[in-house]
C-alpha cells in the first residue's frame, strides 16, 4: 500500500525520489546529529543575525545544542536571538525531537565556546574569516574522522537527520559554491529578512582573491575550496554523509548551506548521493531572496522536502516573525520536523510541534525574568 | 524455543538471570562503547603492565582505541605491550567487533594523549595519583554528561557493551571498593601474573589517609569515593550505565574493575541493576590472584558471563602468555567476544575470533619492521 505524503511535508524537487524516500523511512527510527562550528566570518558587521550582536555569535552553536539536551541554555541566559529578539530555530528542533523521542548527538566541528553537554570531537578548530583565504585548518582530518563517525552511526540508525549551527554559514556556503564554479550569486539565504547579498559577495571575492590556490583546483577539490573560503561545519557535515550514506538514507537538514555541503559530498563520493535528501522549511522555499532549488539542481538531482510549518497565528510575536522572513531555518529545524512526522507515521503534525514550541517558548521567556 | 547457551560463553554467577539475558539479546545488535582515561597512579613503579614502561601508559588508551578504528595504532608504533612484550587485549576486541560488524564509539573520560579518531567528550581530566586523596576532578559533571549520553545511545541500540582502557585501573578500583566498605583486599586482578597486592593496598591506604573526607561519606556517596581514590573512567562508565540501563540491557565488559563501577552504579541508581550483566574472560574467572565473583556478590546479584577464549595452542608466544596469567582482560575483550557470539547466534565462536586475532597479530608484527 503506497504511503500518502503527509500534508505537512511539501515536496519541492525530485518528486518521485522524494516519495520513495518517504516510503522507505516511514515509521523508522532516525538519529538526529547536529554539527556545530564557528567562523570569524560571522563577526563581519551585518553578515549574521544568529546572535544579538556579532560577538555573541560565538555562543550561539553551544547554546543551541544545550537547548536540545536540557530544554534550556547553559552557556548563556535565555536563548540565542537575533538582534531583533527573534528566537533561535533550535526551539523548533527541540520540540520536534522531543515529541518524537528522536535521539540527539552533537559533533563539534570547531567551536569557540564548548557546549555543556556530551559532544563528539573530530578535533577541528573554529574557522577563520574567509577574507583571509585560509578559512579552515585540517579539513582532511575533520572530513576523515567525520566519515568514520558516519559509518558507526549508520550501523545503529535506520537513517540520519543531520543539522547544523554555525553563524555566518550562508556566507561561507556562498564562498564554497562560487569557488566550485556554481552559479550562486544572490542565491544563498540569510537569517535576516533583508539578505545582504552584496556584502556577502564582497567578502567571498576578497577571500578568493587572498587564497593562492589555483582556481581550477578550487573547482575540483571540494576540501581545498572549503579550506580556502568555507567553514569547519560543512567539512564535518559532508564527512558524516559520505560515511553514513553508503549504508543508510541521510536527510540533510538545512537551508541553502546544504548546497555547499552537497557540492562537497558530490566531489568526494558521488555514489552516496542516491541516499541523500534535503529537508528544509517552507520559509526557505518561499524565500524570494534566495533559491535553494536552483542551487541544488546545479549540483545533484536529490529530492528537496520542506516542513510546512506556519507560525502566522502563533500567540508569540517572536515566532510570527518567522513568517516575515526572519531566521527561516537552522539547527536542522525543517529536517527534524519532517523526521518527527515520518517517525510517527503522520501522527505528529506541524500543529503538534507548534503547540509544543509555544509551550517551551513561554517557559523560556519566563526563565529570563 | 529456549536458546542453548553457546559453549563458548561460560556462566559464572547468577545462572538463571544470565540465561534470561542471553535469550533477551540473542541475535540483536549491540553497540560497543570503550571508555578511556588515564590516571597518574599507573606511573607508580610496578603497579601497571599496560605499557612497556610507566611513561608509555599515557599512550595505551589512545593506542587501544585507534586499533579498534583502524586496525593499527597511530599515536605509537606497533601496539601497546606489557614490559614482556605481550600485546594489548584490544587485539581481541578488534577482532570480535570486526567479525560481528559491531559499531564502536569511544568516550574520553580524561586522557593525557588523545586518540586520532572521532571520540565523545564529556570534559573530564586525567586522574591524579590516588595517593593525593584527590584523584578525580569534576566527577559530578563527568557522571551527568555520561548519563545523558547513555540515554541517547539507549534509543538507538538494542543493548550496550561497555569496555574500558585505563592503565592502573585495578588499583583505583581497589581504592573505590575499599572506600565504599567492600571487602576487596587481595581480590582485584592485575595485568601481571604476579599481582602486586601489597603495593596496591599501600597506595590505596595512603590515598585514603590523604583525603579529608569523612569515611562514612566515602561509603555512602560513590562519586565522593571516586573523586578521592578512583579514576575518571569509572565515573563515566557508571554514568553511561545509569543513563542507558533504564531502557536497555548493558554488558559491563571487564574484569575486577567492573566491581568498582558496579558499586558506583548501585549507589547512584540501584533500579538499573536488573538490566546489567558483567561480561569478562575465562582468564579473569580462572585467576587465583583475584576474585571477581566474590567482589560482585558483595555488591549486587548481577550475572557474570565469561568468554571461553583459549590461547593455549596459538601460533604466537605473545598470545600464549595470556594462558599464563598475563593481561587477562581489558578494552572490553571478554564482553565484546560474548557480544560477537550472541549477535551471530553462535555462528561466531571463540575459535573464529582467535583465528582473526592471529591474522591481525601477524600483520601488526610485520608492520613494526
Amino acid at each position: 500500500m503506497p504511503i500518502r505524503t503527509p500534508n505537512d511535508i511539501l515536496i519541492c524537487f525530485e518528486e518521485e525520489k522524494a516519495k520513495q524516500f518517504i516510503e522507505k523511512v516511514w515509521g523508522l527510527n532516525p538519529t538526529f546529529i547536529c554539527v556545530i562550528g564557528n567562523t570569524e566570518t560571522a563577526k563581519i558587521p551585518r553578515i549574521s543575525a544568529a546572535g544579538k550582536y556579532p560577538e555573541l555569535t560565538d555562543y550561539t552553536p553551544a547554546a543551541d545544542v544545550e537547548l536540545l539536551f536540557y530544554g534550556r541554555c547553559k552557556c548563556i541566559k535565555g536563548v540565542p536571538v537575533t538582534p531583533e529578539g527573534i528566537p533561535t530555530p533550535a526551539l523548533i528542533t527541540m520540540s520536534a525531537v522531543r515529541v518524537a523521542d528522536i535521539p540527539v548527538f552533537v559533533v563539534n566541528a570547531g567551536v569557540k565556546v564548548k557546549p555543556h553537554i556530551p559532544f563528539i570531537e573530530v578535533e577541528g578548530s573554529p574557522g577563520n574569516d574567509i577574507r583571509t583565504g585560509r578559512a579552515v585548518k585540517d579539513s582532511e582530518k575533520i572530513f576523515q574522522r567525520s566519515a568514520l563517525l558516519g559509518e558507526s552511526f549508520a550501523k545503529i540508525s535506520d537513517y540520519l537527520v543531520i543539522g547544523e549551527s554555525i553563524p555566518g554559514g550562508t556566507t561561507t556556503a556562498l564562498g564554497v559554491l562560487l569557488a566550485m564554479g556554481i552559479d550562486a550569486e544572490g542565491k544563498v539565504s540569510s537569517s535576516m529578512p533583508n539578505n545582504p547579498h552584496d556584502l556577502k559577495l564582497r567578502v567571498v571575492k576578497e577571500g578568493l582573491a587572498s587564497t593562492n590556490v589555483d582556481p581550477e583546483r578550487l573547482k575540483k577539490d571540494p576540501l581545498v575550496a572549503a579550506s580556502a573560503v568555507g567553514d569547519p561545519m560543512m567539512v564535518a557535515f559532508a564527512g558524516l554523509i559520505v560515511g553514513a550514506a553508503k549504508r543508510i538514507p541521510v536527510v540533510m537538514a538545512g537551508g541553502t548551506q546544504m548546497a555547499a555541503v552537497l557540492a562537497i559530498v558530490k566531489g568526494k563520493n558521488s555514489n552516496v548521493l542516491e541516499n541523500v535528501v534535503i529537508g528544509t522549511t517552507r520559509w526557505i522555499i518561499d524565500d524570494n531572496t534566495s533559491d535553494l532549488i536552483y542551487l541544488v539542481s546545479q549540483i545533484a538531482r536529490v529530492p528537496v522536502l520542506a516542513a510546512n510549518l506556519n507560525f502566522s497565528y502563533s500567540k508569540y510575536d517572536g515566532l510570527q516573525m518567522y513568517e516575515k522572513g526572519a531566521v527561516k531555518e537552522g539547527v536542522g529545524a525543517g529536517g527534524a520536523t519532517i523526521a518527527s512526522i515520518l517517525k510517527s507515521k503522520g501522527n505528529i503534525t506541524c500543529k503538534t510541534i507548534l503547540s509544543d514550541i509555544e509551550k517551551n517558548y513561554e517557559r523560556l521567556l519566563s526563565l529570563k525574568h
